[in-house]
């Protein structure tokens, strides 16, 4: 037999990590429920229909399918059905059997807007919900990318207020300041990078453009400008360009220059409007604290943002990482799935990165790593029995505690101890039992106590 | 476009389905912890070599397969190794072409023993781990059943000592009395089982004897002298096994009993020792509560057990539910993976059951339903303004709190907040606003007072 392995790009998460991991959750969920949203959970698996075409090309084919396999209650007309469905969506027959009708999730997104439809008579909107879910995309694995990993999102939807905005700009900073990871939040609206797209005279290279000024912090100024010349923007397009991107200065600065250079646009003025007043909002909700800074250069990828649009970084000088979280609002979500004109607004954070960061900057609680806080050494017969009812008294007490399960040698058990990490190792030998009292040995100092029991549960517990 | 829909036998979970859920989990993970168990999660996915073979014939039709799209990293020579190791588990030749070489997690013992394996070299043992993670089976879906499910185990491996097996009745005893479900932990030995094949002179026919004592519950004692008939019992081993089933009494007197008939048999009196010491290390333990009784019909299905087997059962007379938990000792089961000699015992908690008692029980904790404590009307203007900073207040004394996003009429507001089950809606107009107050209505009872800032914050906290 070969040595077991685990696919290529999946992980399994060891109790430190697990322990971890769960610490960011319960941080996020704590802060989402004071917030007002309410938690959501889909299944691993969608029908395969629900989710192709929705990732364009690139994304269909990164989908983990499931194969038919096992299932047979599948009839005939539903099979016609099925293939009718495929045609419309992928618009080509559908000439192979049909091996594969399910999928693994490929984000959080699809599945909320798939659920809304679903239930959208019985939800009170605007709906404001989160979701924390490992994800699959069959990418090729590389460092800090993986095919299973977790997504937790934050979004509403059903309202066009601005204050949604501004609420997920305090969980952004709540939810930093909290895990102890100093951030920047960048802030910029779609509208900007439209009407930048019209100040060029090509309002058809608002992609072009906002690719390009996308890779400003990676290539510089040059590189950004040679792009853009080879995307095809004119000379006097790129000089545009490059009149707002050196606008510098706080935020109204910044927005002041900016209704100064796109006044005649009137997205332009709309997204200037819109920042302006996302940012009145948060400083109401948030005034003592302000990561959150305007940047014309920021685009996000993804095709579906229409206005305000937000991504974290993380703002600690020695730590070398991408975007830790990213979101914005969208247009029409739920139309997929045939339900008209519910806009939503959503952030994103992306947990793999942000436990890379903490582990960087050390910020993890000290007391996640220990798990069980003392152990009871095990000297077998009366002692075995004086071991348990102390064991139950810890326990008792709210203190993680466990006993050796066998009388094994001392070194085997003190080895063990040490081998787990536990801080006190406690000893009832035939002297603590007789006296009713237990020695505590500290395994950082090397100390050793004899000390009544409640003494040793105030120890454990101090 | 048709309607969007989930796989059958998937669910969708509702923030307030969710939540409960999550009082499950979290209310296990503190008993875990408190025992020393250490938090365990593995990839939903596991090369399907490590899966096939492990659970029967029937097992390995109801894995979930995925298809190999998309994943073009595979080398021949990897392809060729593959096809080995596949000849090697199925004994078959390797005839159809490779398209999948992962499957989804059918269980969580399996991975573990897997993970153990793979990391035995840094594990200190005995090691004990928690995991709480779903699993998928492609079987038919009905009532209770599904095909993505959650499973929560413990298991202890790499220690013999029969105080893990009081260990974890103890778990079980905690947990379910922290959820408040009144529940029966039924204890047997598979030696016991073994000795009464041995006393109907048919050792080879424990599996038939077991199976069929299994039913007693649902089919009488009748129902089951039939069944033993059918698989070849003779009569003087059903009148042997009809005695042992007619044992009645205290565990003491019981096992007093089984002593007596099985006096003959090694195994028999092995058993009775391990489920006696078993019984004295969960009295020491656990001296206050006893919900632990033999039961000589206990079989459990699985046949990996060997020692010990428990299972729990609700006792509320009117809930009307199979087993919502149970376990045992299992020798050798990280053998699968050239790991020898390593014993182990676990417990698993049936998530999906132990909900729908509590759900039935009505048991769940009241605050988990309702989320949001308190919704703000917004009156817009500057009484926008001053619920911002009000609601800033509440978040900051721990209050989940929310505003209505937009200035909308009065009466969609109120229905908002009604929907969403909120209990109280705080009203801050024109009046509250100048006087620096607040209106407070408790939408259960419908009164209605202007109150300080400090007070409305102390009402919603108590």
């Amino acid at each position: 037999m070969s040595k077991p392995s685990i696919p290529q790009g999946t992980r399994d998460f060891s109790p430190a990590e697990v322990r971890k991991r769960q610490y960011i959750f319960d941080t996020l969920r704590v802060i989402f429920e004071l917030y007002g949203f309410q938690p959501l959970e889909t299944p691993s698996m969608e029908n395969l229909v629900t989710l192709t075409g929705k990732y364009g090309e690139e994304g269909d084919r990164l989908i983990f399918k499931i194969l038919n396999n096992g299932l047979h209650e599948k009839k005939e007309e539903d099979k016609a059905k099925l293939h009718a469905e495929w045609e419309k969506v992928v618009s080509k027959p559908y000439s192979t059997p049909v091996v594969t009708e399910r999928a693994l999730r490929y984000d959080l997104t699809i599945p909320f807007a798939r659920y809304v439809v679903m239930h959208q008579n019985e939800l009170a909107f605007p709906f404001r919900r989160y979701q924390m879910q490992p994800v699959w995309r069959a990418d090729r694995p590389q460092k800090g990318r993986y095919r299973e990993f977790w997504q937790c999102d934050a979004d509403v939807v059903g309202s066009t207020s601005l204050i949604n905005e501004a609420e997920l700009l305090c969980i952004y900073q709540s939810a930093f300041a909290k895990l102890q990871v100093p951030v920047t939040i960048k802030i910029n609206s779609r509208k900007l990078l439209a009407a930048l797209a019209e100040l060029c005279g090509m309002p058809d290279k608002m992609m072009d453009i906002t690719i390009a000024m996308d890779k400003l912090d990676k290539i510089g100024w040059i590189g950004v400008a040679n792009e853009l010349k080879e995307r095809g923007i004119s000379d006097d397009g790129i000089w545009q360009i490059e009149k707002v991107i050196n606008v510098k200065g706080t935020n109204d600065e910044q927005l002041a220059a900016f209704s100064d250079i796109m006044q005649h646009s009137a997205a332009g003025m709309e997204g200037i409007n819109e920042l302006s007043k996302t940012l009145a909002y948060y400083k109401t909700l948030f005034p003592e604290a302000s990561s959150v800074v305007v940047d014309i250069s920021l685009a996000r990828g993804l095709n579906y943002y229409t206005g305000v649009i937000v991504e974290v970084v993380c703002a600690h000088p020695d730590v070398k990482m991408g975007s830790i979280g990213g979101g914005g609002r969208y247009d029409d979500l739920t139309g997929l799935f045939g339900l008209k004109g519910l806009s939503g607004v959503g952030v994103s954070f992306g947990i793999d990165r942000i436990y890379d960061v903490m582990d960087e900057l050390n910020v993890f609680p000290e007391q996640l790593a220990e798990g069980t806080q003392a152990m009871l050494v095990n000297f077998g017969g009366e002692n075995e029995t004086y071991a348990l009812q102390l064991l139950t008294q810890l326990r008792n007490a709210g203190i993680a505690a466990e006993i050796y399960p066998d009388a094994a040698k001392f070194d085997k058990q003190m080895k063990y101890a040490n081998k787990r990490g536990i801080a006190y190792v406690l000893l009832p030998g035939d002297e603590e039992r007789t006296k009713g009292m237990v020695s505590v040995k500290n395994f950082v100092t090397g100390e050793q106590k004899m000390v009544s029991v409640s003494d040793a549960v105030n120890t454990l517990k101090g």
